[in-house]
């Protein structure tokens, strides 16, 4: 008897255990949380006990033969139920032992010496002699692998959802972000591809996760902790662990650049899928470091499980049992685009040797608008002046952190290196797809991505916009497409599901040949603008009702030859293929909105014509002004060198005339040579990057 | 004036029109089905209207300068709306025309001829004076590509969600079946190998789909249909049509094996993605035969999109416009497994030059049991005799045809063969995952993958039971897994949703060592069956306790070597050895009653010992009786050659009596020598094709 405290009555010890199980009657009937446990009554037992678990003993099994009866006895530190519930009995008289007598056993209090709790189960016989006794030392330990589940930024206890994922405001989960920036600014490389933590700043693009232990200083001989995941999930994430928590609170050691391999070594990678974690002891918090590797793509939905268990030791040779797992699901935050309402932050444009005209333009645009230009100089851009192509600027964002994240086209021009070289840094991702197999065309440049503002859709919430490219059209047997690899990753993402568009009756072939959006102070906070060689016919026969046939397009212009509104007019041919392009836009009109749910008033017709030079496919006949660049309330517009009437562009007045009802100003650029002449506009020729969404992507009902 | 029936008063027009626009009000506001069209005042236009879309006009664009009102004319068949609304004015009045006047177009009946109805638009100026006209003529045409969406087995008209899927009983969308048994028994391939037809019960496998078109006997000049499906779902389906709808109904163009490739022309599939459909005229129907070609999977959902869209024609040299886009969706059913408490149908065995005994045990059991015993003979077998190992049985069940379907090992011993070369046949599927870079091991062998009677777990329903399969400790740095391609195929079927059990402790290692599942007449109409150490010691010691120590064991089985009770109970090792056997087996049941939602009542400890030969990993020490074959109410158990009480062995014994308080029979099959002592039993020899679940997976509730 010598084991127990004597001096706690067996009454007293009841009391307790009733109050526990209106407290714990969840957790003893729960099947979730219990472990079949067997006693022996030939020796005493030790065993490691994880609060909030439940051991389960089927009595039966360790009782001696001809057992009839049994009582059970235990320190106030463990709670014991016996099930089926004993009868009424006498006080202290020993319970009948039946086939299928269990006893749960659980604690409450984590231990601070290893075997300070016991319990004891005895059995008698017919006549109530005792026949033998099983006799358990126990030692409770609190294990919690902590996530930010909540989503606030911070690492809290034990959160009850934190092994699941669910999207909208009540969801839950934590998120991961792809480590695809690069801490180094020079002999760059993505933090992702390389398996140490070079830079204690790295840190800040993983997910904190918090391994949270309290119990005696050392685990009983043999238990071990070990973090694990799935072959699967290994490709998508690696762990690190700080070895100290001291290391990043001492700015000091942000010095000693060689020194952080070793303070954070890797635990978990595609080559390690389960390792050992020390228990600290007492109370204690061990901080893990979780980086994403990739994108959720055709084959990754994006969702990461991370499990620590507690093993249990077997005789030596045998493989340690896990006796208890706690899981964290982690979704890989998704690459987002940031449509035309969204305020600037940088204008990227070339400077080539031969358009200063448009840089000159450029930057007092982008000056008055009081943002930032960036020029990519000759060096870098060897002559390719599309910078809208060879990129395309999004980000990705987590409770804890966010940063731009640039995705680099298989286009693949001259300008190819300027994303890595240039824009990939500490703080700005950047990632890719590679097309291996597949014919990279000139839908591929991201002139024939882009992004619609918020939307809403037959009760459906797009609170981000939805995605939109270019396409052949799905009937045709022959056509140009987007890269099937560049494609899946978009849809992958699955926040800004994407709209495929008709862009191949152009010989460029990208929807921003034909269509943006602009900010409005009304309706649905922006208007869709359309070229429309019906608006621009419209325009030109106003223009000669009015007696102004005799004015002249291009004039000056010495790259294109000059023309008057009749001789326009006159031309059957450019007639009939405006038709055409008319129809190939109201194609893409009605799948606009319908799929961005919008009425006719929340679109804009504007003049432009086109025309069929080769391939039977379009290109714009004079600048095409719906190739515009927009900031904030500041829209650069290709010039369009229309016919004057009274010393003023016709064209222009009507652009002006439709944006000012939306508070916007027109600023137009002359690209006529340096970009028009060569299929493209100041769109083309130029790209912005732009704030962050205030919404949260993990907020959306899905 | 001429174009119009002038015998219809245009008040008469007006009455049906508004009777029109109450019935389809709903359509006429919907964005869904509305179609921008341009009128023409310079020339009279055709256009060709689907039955349920609307024509969306800018009166604007096409109004002639200085246009101030329009009026609409139109024969009956036509109906139209203005918008917006025009003031009440006196009849006859023209309406003003503004800025975003619309007029939106309807036809509620098919065409019998070309151009049968019409439409005029006419333009007026400040004096009402007539501008101009804009006269259409009009062809209806009704087009539905049809499916089984309600899952009744037959094809109904247009069924509103045809082109979406949802689980459940009140779900929708259609079925497609993976075309994997083959109608040819010699030769043999299968049918989803082959890009025709080559015969007509090849069509059953394939799911109908039917083109339903009602209008004039030629669609007017340029018109198309066609049928597209998408790059990515084009490697898992592909569609055939039938080219009269004689054919198949014919019984005697079955004996012309030849003419098949032709009656039933290859559609679409991965080399052609789009195709031309004929229009047959007035109203007629045409059938296709979708055809799956892939299981779902790690980069497969499993869903399919079908298109069929009316190409209207532009000038030479351009592509088609789809101007109406008909889709369906199926989603392609799933390999499903049958447990136990199914019926039988077919016992699968090998017969080998040692196996008589077995053998003749086995014929008896099956016999009595009523079902048809499969004997797998030497020339095939190349004496493999664990028929159980190589292969799984499962099946395929869409509302129109269902079929069993053999999941081939990548285990691949000498009985790689008989899958594909005895099993699969008409009717009889085939599929199997390829190990490319994966070591085989034998827990790639399927009596490693089991499935649990239907359970429900928390509120969770799986009607058709769980999967189970046998790994190593997540945690185990080393240890034999299953091959990641079987999971990931496992995982994909989704609605039998997978457990995974720790086998890496038994030599061999599959669970069906240690568990199986028995019918049962009470509570879950099933119980577990686990393997028990503890249990057989309890039994030994009862035989020692009532003085049947000196009983032996393997009385007269030369093969192993004879032994007391005494002397087993004496052996330590084997004690402590099956100590840690009873862990993992309760590292199991823990894991069971979790994922299947079990209480201890529905488990049945079977008194089982093992002994740890090698490598630290288990073997039965007497013929594992829970590795049994159960067929129906009929069990077939390895006899155990325990120690005989009064003339009958206690195992047996103890075996019958566990089993008859279910009404279950126990035969005991001498698989000693043959079994056995090549650690392998009953269940490991043997397999068993079952009944179908009367259950359909897509009434699951995801």
């Amino acid at each position: 008897m010598s084991v127990f405290q004597e001096q706690v009555s067996e009454t007293a010890a009841a009391r307790e255990v009733s109050s526990f199980l209106q407290k714990k009657r969840k957790l003893f009937d729960s099947q979730q949380y219990q472990r079949t446990f067997r006693l022996d009554t030939q020796k005493t037992l030790s065993v490691l006990h994880v609060i909030g678990t439940v051991l389960k003993v089927n009595l039966n099994r360790s009782a001696p033969p001809s057992s009839k009866f049994f009582s059970v006895k235990c320190t106030p530190s463990v709670q014991y139920r016996i099930s089926p519930p004993p009868q009424e009995t006498a006080p202290f008289s020993p319970t009948p032992l039946n086939g299928n007598s269990v006893l749960l056993i659980s604690m409450d209090r984590a231990s601070h010496f290893e075997n300070d709790s016991k319990l004891s189960v005895q059995y008698y016989g017919e006549k109530k002699e005792v026949l033998g006794r099983a006799i358990l030392h126990l030692t409770a330990v609190e294990i919690s692998l902590d996530v930010d589940a909540d989503r606030d930024g911070h690492v809290e206890r034990n959160n009850p959802n934190k092994g699941s994922w669910t999207w909208g405001p009540s969801g839950h989960g934590a998120i991961l972000l792809v480590n695809c920036d690069s801490e180094r600014t020079y002999a760059k490389q993505q933090d992702s591809e390389q398996a140490h933590v070079s830079r204690v700043s790295d840190l800040k693009d993983m997910s904190l996760m918090v391994l949270r232990t309290k119990g005696p200083a050392k685990l009983p001989g043999g238990y071990k902790l070990a973090m694990h995941i799935s072959q699967g999930d290994a490709e998508s994430v690696r762990i690190f662990r700080a070895k100290s928590s001291e290391v990043t609170n001492n700015p000091l050691t942000q010095l000693f650049y060689g020194t952080f391999v070793k303070d954070f070594p890797l635990v978990l990678s595609s080559e390690v899928l389960s390792q050992e974690v020390p228990y600290l002891g007492n109370t204690a918090e061990m901080n893990f470091y979780v980086e994403g590797l990739r994108f959720p793509d055709k084959d990754f939905d994006g969702l990461i499980s991370i499990n620590l268990s507690l093993l249990e030791p077997m005789s030596a040779g045998f493989p340690e049992t896990p006796i208890f797992t706690d899981r964290v699901v982690f979704r890989v935050a998704p690459w987002i685009m940031t449509p035309n309402t969204l305020n600037p932050v940088e204008v990227f444009v070339c400077s080539t040797s031969d358009n200063y005209q448009f840089l000159k333009g450029m930057r007092n645009l982008v000056q008055k608008s009081g943002y930032k230009l960036k020029v990519c100089h000759e060096y870098m851009n060897r002559g390719d002046r599309w910078m809208q192509d060879e990129l395309e600027f999004g980000y990705i964002d987590s409770p804890h952190h966010r940063f731009p994240v640039v995705l680099d086209s298989p286009r693949d021009g001259k300008l190819m290196n300027f994303p890595y070289d240039v824009l990939l840094g500490p703080d700005f991702g950047y990632v890719t797809r590679v097309a291996n197999n597949e014919v990279v065309s000139s839908l591929d440049s991201f002139g024939n991505l882009e992004v619609s503002p918020p939307v809403s859709v037959n009760g459906k919430n797009y609170p981000m916009g939805r995605i939109i490219i270019g396409v052949a059209f799905p009937t045709a047997s022959q056509g140009r497409n987007m890269t099937k690899v560049v494609q899946d990753f978009l849809w992958a993402q699955k926040v800004q599901e994407p709209i495929a568009l008709f862009s191949d009756w152009l010989l460029v072939g990208h929807v921003d040949e034909f269509m943006t959006f602009v900010p409005a102070p009304d309706r649905k906070g922006f208007r869709l603008l359309l070229a429309s060689p019906d608006a621009g016919y419209k325009l030109f026969r106003g223009l000669q009702n009015d007696g102004h046939g005799q004015a002249i397009m291009f004039e000056g212009q010495g790259e294109a030859e000059e023309i008057t509104v009749d001789a326009i007019l006159k031309d059957e041919i450019l007639q009939a293929e405006n038709n055409y392009v008319q129809s190939c836009i109201d194609w893409n009109r009605d799948v606009l909105k319908s799929e961005l749910g919008l009425d006719d008033e929340d679109i804009i017709d504007l003049p432009i014509l086109f025309k069929l030079p080769e391939m039977n496919r379009a290109v714009a006949y004079y600048p095409d002004m719906v190739n515009m660049i927009v900031l904030g309330k500041n829209l650069g517009i290709p010039k369009p060198f229309g016919p004057k009437v009274n010393g003023r562009c016709a064209l222009e007045a009507e652009m002006c005339s439709l944006m000012s009802g939306l508070g916007l100003s027109c600023t137009f650029i002359d690209d006529f040579a340096s970009y028009h002449m060569l299929l493209g506009e100041v769109h083309c020729g130029s790209n912005v990057r732009r704030e962050f969404f205030d919404f949260k992507w993990w907020n959306l009902e899905m």
